[in-house]
């Protein structure tokens, strides 16, 4: 039996595009005398739907495409990813379904049994758990088909009651099928090859697993799907972050599925980082027909990455720079700034704001009065240059691409409606330390990012020799305490028992849980770790725990 | 038997607070020779902790806490919410329970079945459901004790397969007490006494439901805590929008509880909406011990009806308006804010922004050359009114009040960073036709609001002759269609056989989706319907269905 795995980009609710996609690869697989192509998680409308599966047009309209595709499916069959109706008077209007088409029609909808909701996903929000596991069957052969978390159950503290998986070897499958809508994190690639080889380990079977590829404004989905044989060893790996489509013969005797891996997983964390972050950015320009992005160039590690990342991903045609320098603003920023553009291509302009500034000074004089300098003339600078940014993209059609970290956004360190401002938040899940990373990656075959932005000292230039390290701890030590809070969820009392300071980690945590009002008015930020802020992390903004 | 029934204010995390109160409840029931004290669903940690519950150290807390109330219930019985670990191996962490606290000790930790995971819920992210249902018993009293959502799967097309009332009253139970943390939208109050009727009516059985009360950032509480007899009657109603206690005679013979309703449910939706956003402007500030607010007046009806209840709740001496006349103000604007600010007796300033924005024209005057006017200049003197705001809220400690509604946030008419800004909206989730009946409440007794700022057509100002209808269909016809796509989530086809225009739902339906990105920067929104922006909403900002 010939098995096609189409691990392809979807677009949430791009119908149109999506059943085009499917059906090309339908077509494309009937030539090659296939038996079976294999299509993602939710492949019809795109994941994650969120609240427009709510709409009973939205679902029909799923229902439409996908009766449509199984008049396709003659002399082939398929499976693909969608929700159906849940026919029963009880529960949740929807499953999250795979359909298996043959013979021109649907002949089974299989329903994910274990619905993530944690972090990012908000599956129980709109399915049923299904309840009646049963194989299908393809020219003799029983597969047993799941969707993405229905695999999952294996761990040693099972988040959930039943196992799909131990239902359905009751009927003796030969081969294992997983849809799979997984979302990249640096961690992932591995955990992921992990729970698929104690799948076909403990149950002895072969997995064919298909993932989603493609970005989803935050959420990034590496594909990387997999065949495994029956001893959990990988036989076939498809590419990370882009699509790809890879035929393989299932000799339909158990276990004996061969094959060659070729290691296509990226090695390191910020390889994996680097390229989920182009993928981010493409993705939320062409889902959106943008093409051109514009940012701030401050003369800091920050900017300079975002910059290099995106004349990478657009090209240095799209991407406009701005210098906007204060008073504050030191002449080494704005020649460090203009070498970087220079290296990349971009075209840049130079606008300062220091008569802007001084305008708002003597507009809000009388309120001011004697008030000594603080956090507000520091923001006004920022919020001009946010208002500048904004007004080009009003202009000109720009996207504005925000440049913030990580460590910054955890403890508030910038400013709402100026540097915070942005269509697209970039680096917003990578840590300061993870950014001199970064930097280093895009610099690997030349010298893309000068030395200088590398090797100066973090600054925010918003008054007069101000460093980072004035109000904040060294950024190795901030990481790190910021990294088992907020990845590991480690609390104030395990904090200080490991090597922080009880002074620090007090002041860390509140500055961490008093900024939520900030982070929720942030842009969505491409998430990379298994912890980002946004959709995945859910705080009270009015709370009085460590703040 | 006497129960209290405590509807009271509790803060998210603040166990400190909370403990104090439910103690002094505990100790003021005991004085009254009550025998069994209720208190609402996880009101030991306030609802909804939200992430919180993923960290050890917060459910510890909660557990050391409640020890700490068990100790007191010597000589009384209590009922305290909150989270409890799952001694089990499998499934989610948590339960949420209904702790019976008697004798020194907890006596029965009760926990949800059914878990709400739908518009602003999220509990299954954090929640096991309780599977084995059990009654309590209290002085020969067999108590059936539910939590909230337990309650709700009366209805005919229920959201859950099973019904835990169904498995308590094969115990015969006496009283059913339910605990609750519902969360006011202007349909609320009616359709929960329904629920609790037909909850009475199908057991035959007296019900006593506790409600929290206060607001949690954009969550109001409304209080309304009920005592039903078994035909469904209600004989007691605590107060809505405010902390409450009552305590009344269970005489232990079913059905014969008695009572007088006062009718304290607000009669007009619009009276509980003025009563719900006053209460949320409150508890956002004193539970982050912030007094003094800061808000832009344009002269128009939003920003008035903000005033209004910001004076309202925070008293005049605390309260800053601040007029910014730019050269498209007409002078009626400026006369009408300060003719508002008068009646209401806070402060203001007018900060004229002409030079400012004239300063951002000479700054981008070889980037904007010739190119027309367009968003780009009215979106910078909405962001110049920003910038100011918070530079102000930086200088002087004010927390700026953002007076965008529903209907333009809807469409995207607004400007992110501009008047988009603040730390919390007001009125985001009342329709513009609804700002209008506030309005005309807010001037029930006497004339606050001038007539002129009620009777001018809706304009932003930000070119010269502005008009919303330039651009907008009439407010009639655009808040009923946004209702119906919103709130009903009737899809295009539904909507065009109904009474609107194809092209104005095609067109209208093009703008929400579109500025959902817009939206996902919005400062946290009060609600009070059924469906408000943020989150209870959920939709993606790259997505191309209906865009």
């Amino acid at each position: 039996m010939k098995i096609v795995l189409a691990q392809l980009n979807f677009s949430i609710g791009d119908f149109e595009k999506n059943s085009f996609k499917i059906r090309e690869a339908i077509r494309h697989a009937k030539k090659e005398k296939a038996d079976l192509v294999v299509f993602s998680e939710l492949a019809i409308c795109g994941y994650p739907p969120l609240d427009f599966l709510e709409f009973d047009d939205f679902v029909e309209r799923c229902k439409k495409e996908i009766a449509g595709l199984a008049k396709e499916c003659i002399g082939i069959a398929a499976i693909v990813g969608g929700p159906s109706v849940n026919p029963g008077l009880e529960g949740k209007n929807l499953f999250n379904s795979a359909y298996f088409l043959e013979g021109g029609k649907i002949r089974n909808e299989i329903h994910k049994s274990l619905l993530p909701n944690y972090d990012v996903f908000d599956e129980y929000r709109y399915f049923e758990p299904g309840k009646n596991s049963e194989c299908i069957e393809l020219n003799g052969v029983k597969i047993a088909l799941t969707i993405c978390e229905d695999l999952w159950n294996v761990e040693d503290d099972p988040m959930y009651v039943n196992c799909p998986m131990d239902e359905l070897t009751k009927e003796k499958p030969q081969i294992m099928i997983n849809i799979a809508a997984s979302p990249f994190d640096h961690t992932h690639a591995e955990k992921r090859k992990a729970i698929l080889k104690r799948n076909a380990l403990q149950y002895k079977i072969p997995v064919v697993y298909v993932n989603h590829v493609g970005a989803q404004t935050e959420l990034i989905f590496d594909g990387g799907s997999l065949v495994l044989n029956d001893a959990g060893d990988v036989v076939h790996e498809l590419k990370y972050f882009e699509e790809d489509v890879l035929s393989f013969e299932f000799p339909e005797n158990r276990g004996s599925v061969t094959g060659e891996t070729k290691g296509k997983q990226p090695v390191s964390k910020i390889q994996s980082i680097h390229d989920a972050l182009t993928l981010g950015i493409r993705d939320y320009f062409q889902k959106q027909n943008f093409t051109k992005a514009i940012l701030g160039l401050s003369g800091g590690i920050d900017s300079a990455v975002v910059l290099a990342l995106a004349v990478e991903t657009l090209g240095e045609k799209n991407v406009h720079a701005v210098l906007m320098p204060s008073p504050f603003s030191s002449r080494e920023s704005v020649d460090d700034s203009l070498a970087l553009s220079k290296n990349l291509g971009n075209s840049c302009d130079i606008i300062p704001i220091e008569p802007l500034y001084n305008e708002y000074l003597s507009s809000l004089k009388s309120q001011f009065g004697n008030l000594p300098f603080n956090v507000a003339e520091e923001n006004i600078q920022a919020r001009i240059r946010g208002n500048i940014l904004m007004a080009l993209s009003n202009k000109s059609g720009y996207i504005v691409l925000n440049t913030s970290n990580k460590s910054e956004l955890a403890v508030g360190y910038g400013t709402l409606y100026g540097d915070m401002a942005g269509g697209l938040s970039v680096i917003g899940d990578v840590y300061k330390t993870e950014v001199y990373e970064l930097a280093h990656y895009i610099n690997r075959h030349k010298k893309i990012i000068p030395e200088t932005i590398i090797a100066k000292a973090p600054s925010a230039e918003l008054r007069p020799g101000q460093k980072d390290s004035d109000s904040l701890p060294d950024y190795n030590i901030l990481d790190s305490l910021l990294f088992q809070y907020i990845e590991q969820r480690k609390g104030p009392a395990e904090l200080m028992a490991s090597e922080f300071d009880a002074a620090l980690v007090n002041r860390v945590l509140k500055l961490v849980n008093t900024n939520e009002y900030k982070r929720s008015q942030a842009p969505p930020i491409l998430r990379v770790s298994p912890k980002a802020f946004g959709l995945g992390r859910r705080m009270p903004i009015v709370g009085k725990y460590l703040s």
